[in-house]
């Protein structure tokens, strides 16, 4: 098998956005599908490690806030590189409320969706949650980003647990500075990174420049 | 609800191919997602009343071709506009066989997929299927197609099976020319479409000029 075939699928961006009693949870994912148009309803997958699977198995319902391409970077980051066992996402975004109460993202966002989840399927590593969606609301005009922009203008990376991981393949040979959070490859030379400013941080994960490691390949 | 909020979700297109004994079967889809990454794991939601859905879950096996922006227009309409019980589609198609001897279109698509049916999950109008994937292989580099890119460069329409299907909007006031069997609106004026040659098709579902009919929107 190839599995480089896989990356030739297409998705959009989203981030999934609950609640665990008062407090707020949330992931990034690509995995969002409309599965029937009367009603509607949709699917997504979610690995069964996220704090985000648990809470969504026990509250039953759930956000989708769609991605633009004006989304601030470091949302992907906040949501997709850290966990919400340890910390507390939404208050680090501009959020708003659907009428049921779940927290999805306002700014950079297309759109969201409230959902109220009528299935759970196992699968493997993930859950596979069907949901009606009983809300949808636009937000922007902005083009909805996709998984594609993401890797090939944002270079961006894709968290463990998500469905379409795969180890990065091998880099070209020499030394280069890697987030060690989030696995971003800072572009240019060894030179060029240690001349950049103290406070500049990971454009994905928004971590501090400290927080870069230097790799090398041979 | 706001229902075009649905739109702002991206997708890839694909054709199932499937069989039913020695005759082959197949269609056209947005609904395939990656759900897990080790084993590799799909799901992909499919209309009841479509004949792949049937021979699917007799079968139980099926291949996904990933469609590029090659892809030749006449197959999207061969495979989302017309019936595999009325007709035979994948000999209208440049067609290979996966190991196990399952049509994929060959030429135009970016790599095909051959998956194994683990689970049928009954969803409304729809059945999505979790299936593994056993086989994988790069056919083109071309970009994939999305469905913006079908929508807004290749102007095609959704077919009235597929789960993103909605009424289409009210069009400008005027007259125009619209396929009959796939909706496709000639964009140039009433004038312009009754110049075109007489061997002029339709550019998503390839039936003759005298396919066409004129509507007035007021």
């Amino acid at each position: 098998m190839d599995k480089t075939t896989l990356f030739k699928m297409s998705y959009g961006l989203y981030i999934i956005g609950t609640r665990d009693g008062e407090k707020y949870a949330g992931c990034v994912v690509n995995t969002v599908t409309q599965a029937t148009s009367s009603p509607v309803t949709l699917t997504v997958c979610i690995n069964k490690d996220n704090y985000t699977n648990a809470c969504i198995k026990k509250c039953k319902e759930f956000s989708v806030s769609i991605l633009s391409e004006n989304t601030a970077q470091g949302i992907i980051g906040i949501f997709g590189f850290s966990s919400g066992r340890d910390t507390d996402k939404f208050p680090k975004a501009a959020y708003g409320l659907t009428p049921s109460g779940l927290p999805y993202i306002k700014e950079g966002a297309a759109g969201y969706l409230q959902c109220k989840v009528i299935d759970c399927i196992d699968d493997y590593t993930h859950t596979i949650f069907i949901a009606e969606v009983q809300e949808a609301e636009n937000i922007s005009d902005a083009p909805p980003m996709t998984y594609a922009y993401y890797h090939n203008v944002i270079k961006g990376k894709t968290p463990k647990n998500a469905s379409t991981f795969v180890n990065e393949p091998k880099e070209e040979p020499g030394a280069s500075y890697v987030c060690s959070v989030c696995g971003y490859v800072y572009p240019g030379g060894k030179e060029e990174f240690e001349r950049l400013p103290d406070d500049y941080r990971c454009p994905i994960c928004r971590v501090a420049k400290s927080k870069f490691v230097m790799r090398v390949s041979i």
